[in-house]
């Protein structure tokens, strides 16, 4: 037998997100839907808005041929430049759409992004923002590289600055950050990215070569109250952006986003030449050839932040008057509550137990903590208060 | 500045099929589309069947919840059954979803493949039959094994099984086979698939562990006059088959296939995982949600052959009666016409005087010969059978 030991094992293991969700789905099957309340995905609950079932339904007008052909590698450049345009006029930039590669989504574009940068057996590094979204780690080792986990600030779940100066080295070739944050709901505020960026810029220096800064947005568009979501390559020009339709446009399952090269990246003309080679190496040919042409006509969709911002406030209102701990969640679609115990895979157990599916903080490399996804129904929520409640009384509050 | 220098090599050279073609679409915005002759690409000029335009529209009749949310990694249950059940009607087999897993086309289930089987590091080895598709090399490479190119039989561009027999050896984990092949247009007999499979069974047992056979079938269904395209699972148990709907159904921009791991693969359990965490670990979250549907209404839809067949007669009827020399296509559209000249490259440019563009062979791993891909419209093939003449005068014919 001739397998590939890593690969077995990360097929053998799977991702516990979803080992979580398909019990959920399981269990709901058994004893009804309305009776398990599963937070467990990213999963939008919003649906994809109504314009791109029009685009899809104009698309089908053209020629077939022309509609479901190749498309360049990087993506037409009809749907590069319709992104360009959006965040030129967005940001006050002026990107052109051969900054762009459009990828099968985020995970594909942080995928390409490591493969382009890192140097295999060379002993690299990349600092990621703990706690975080675990399949970085599995994309950061698949390129070649370590994945360096550097906590958060305790108290803010800001990135923690000093402790970031520590872990760099000669070795970093990137750190990755997220905001607004998956698990915890973090924005990171301009102050906090403009500090980030001095300690980059003073470690390039140091080291001789450029630490990138890899921008992971899925979650760009879904900002609470007014917070600011800065412009990360306006604050550190050796910046990567990765983004994806998945959470803005609820389209998760159609695999469409892109990695952008900034004009004003100091490497840009060759990242722009590695990212188009990585994403040739793994084997994406082109973005799904329809959803690109979406873009065409939905880039600049609004995002229905009302659903989750009603549903952020049900879960909030309710936790907080039960007497759980949370962090007051900014952006994305995550409330990240302190487990009753130390050991949240315990406070998992006694939640399953009463059909509640959180995730616990172990999955994102720190202990202590569940996350809670509200990209669910409304009626999820509510239906779930009494469950919270139970979970509550039953460590003795 | 760190760059993966070879992605940045991969992304800089480019595929040159995708190069001429490019100078193809440029030259043809210069002169007119009706005066360059591009037999560049694979890429069908067929249209979809109509069945995949209703499919989309009936699609578009669920939630956008259910139809844009994330499916399972291997893909929906319901189109791994469909998948399954086609196959198992056509080849009487007794496939289950469980062993199919969706990629995003045939180049995804490639470095699937091969990323689940190499072990990196180790040395390790996969044959192909020469001439190839260019791409299989980049695959086998970024999963850390060597590509060992075997000619293919001279007279009959059959595998030269004798050849293969020698290049095998204690590091070969997997020999590559693609039939209908391109760029050759060759199908392999069921005799010539069954010596393979004795000289894999004896080096298997030789050498203690199974020498996969991976079969890559994107044109399983372009194949003329009632050549057998065999199963090859039913030849050889150790077999993985990846499949492409990019030619079957014209969707290649669409990015949709799958690796099987048939149930009769000795090593099926651990295979699957490392598939599954092979997909994983490249960022392949899922294949496209929406043409997942499709295939549940249009896995069995039949692929219009007779469009291939009339231009495959109008080539060559064209080409033999100027006295070209070339391998008769029995599969795929492809034709594999000889180079006036021994270097290709000069043959090449000469054609691309009098605006032809086929793509030398130096771009599928031997000398000599041109592969004009006919999967255009009737007229270019008709239009360009002056050019072909005068190529030929121009050598003194």
């Amino acid at each position: 037998m001739s397998i590939n030991k890593e690969s077995y094992a990360y097929g053998a293991s799977k991702s516990s997100i979803r080992e979580i969700a398909a019990w959920g789905a399981a269990r709901k099957a058994e004893i009804g839907a309305d009776k398990v309340f599963d937070f467990s995905l990213g999963n939008p609950n919003v649906p994809a808005p109504m314009a791109v079932r029009s685009s899809i339904e104009r698309a089908l007008d053209l020629s077939p041929v022309e509609l479901h052909g190749y498309t360049p590698a990087a993506g037409l450049p009809v749907a590069r430049k319709a992104v360009a345009d959006s965040l030129n006029r967005r940001f006050h930039t002026s990107y052109s759409p051969a900054d762009l590669y459009l990828t099968c989504g985020a995970a594909a574009a942080l995928s390409i992004t490591f493969n382009a940068i890192v140097e295999r057996g060379a002993g690299q590094e990349v600092c990621v923002v703990a706690p975080y979204f675990p399949e970085y780690k599995v994309f950061i080792e698949n390129a070649g590289a370590r994945c360096v986990e550097v906590m958060a600030d305790a108290d803010t779940f800001q990135i923690d600055v000093a402790a970031m100066a520590q872990a760099i080295n000669e070795r970093t070739v990137a750190v990755l950050v997220n905001s607004p944050n998956n698990p915890v709901g973090s924005v990171y505020s301009r102050q906090n990215l403009e500090e980030l960026a001095a300690v980059l810029r003073e470690k390039s220096r140091e080291f001789g070569h450029p630490v990138y800064l890899i921008s992971d947005e899925p979650y760009r568009e879904i900002a609470y109250a007014g917070v600011e979501v800065p412009w990360v390559p306006s604050i550190y020009d050796a910046t990567i952006v990765c983004y994806s339709y998945s959470k803005s446009l609820s389209l998760p399952g159609e695999r469409i986003g892109w990695v952008l090269v900034p004009n004003t990246n100091p490497d840009h003309d060759d990242l722009v030449f590695a990212v188009a080679g990585a994403g040739r190496k793994l084997g994406f040919v082109c973005a799904p050839a329809l959803f690109q042409r979406v873009l065409v006509d939905c880039v600049d969709e609004p995002t229905d932040i009302a659903a989750y911002e009603r549903n952020r406030k049900a879960l909030t209102d309710g936790l907080s008057e039960l007497g759980y701990e949370y962090v007051e969640p900014q952006g994305a679609f995550y409330l990240w509550v302190k487990a009753l115990e130390p050991d949240e895979n315990a406070f998992f157990e006694r939640a399953r137990s009463l059909e509640l599916l959180p995730v616990p903080s172990d999955s994102f490399g720190c202990h202590g903590w569940v996350r809670v996804g509200y990209c669910v129904s409304f009626d999820t929520i509510v239906g779930s208060m009494p469950a919270w409640r139970k979970l509550k009384e039953s460590y003795g509050a």
